[in-house]
């Protein structure tokens, strides 16, 4: 068990998987991010921050603008769990 | 999306994860399970619940005796979103 548990607990919550299925096809700013969902700017910052101490997102900053990537690293620790607990291994097959 | 959000909740606790990594390898008894690990009964109850409910195990009762299995239908499901989101087929190849 390589994932740690800041990982499975950030993936816990609907919000921020849902940040990580937008970020799937490439970063985005925090600002096109955060349009996606009815929550306050704070809210917001929290969710961010819980991903990136997760190590699930990548920050980087722009000038004024930040922009969030996601990190696969970490994801595919949680998967390597998973898959093992599934009993697939890492080629999908079935053990 | 289709793994339920229970099923994500209940993996964010270690303990609950463990009881899912012991039960790879087949069904186990409630006691053989409680064994493992230095927590009260109300707590390992809970935890029992709380992934029953989430759909990844199972319970039967033989006599006295409860028996968990793992569940990996709904494992499946929260598989499937992770490789989706890590950018790997069901088949575990990159895309």
């Amino acid at each position: 068990m390589n994932a740690s548990n800041s990982a499975f607990k950030a993936i816990a919550d609907p919000a921020r998987r849902e940040i990580l299925r937008l970020l799937r096809n490439g970063e985005m700013t925090a600002g096109d991010l955060a349009q996606q969902f009815d929550m306050s700017k704070p809210t917001m910052s929290h969710h961010f921050s819980v991903l990136a101490e997760a190590d699930l997102i990548t920050r980087r900053r722009d000038g004024q603008t930040i922009w969030y990537g996601l990190n696969t690293t970490v994801l595919q620790d949680v998967l390597s769990w998973m898959m093992d607990l599934a009993g697939t291994d890492t080629k999908g097959r079935k053990k």
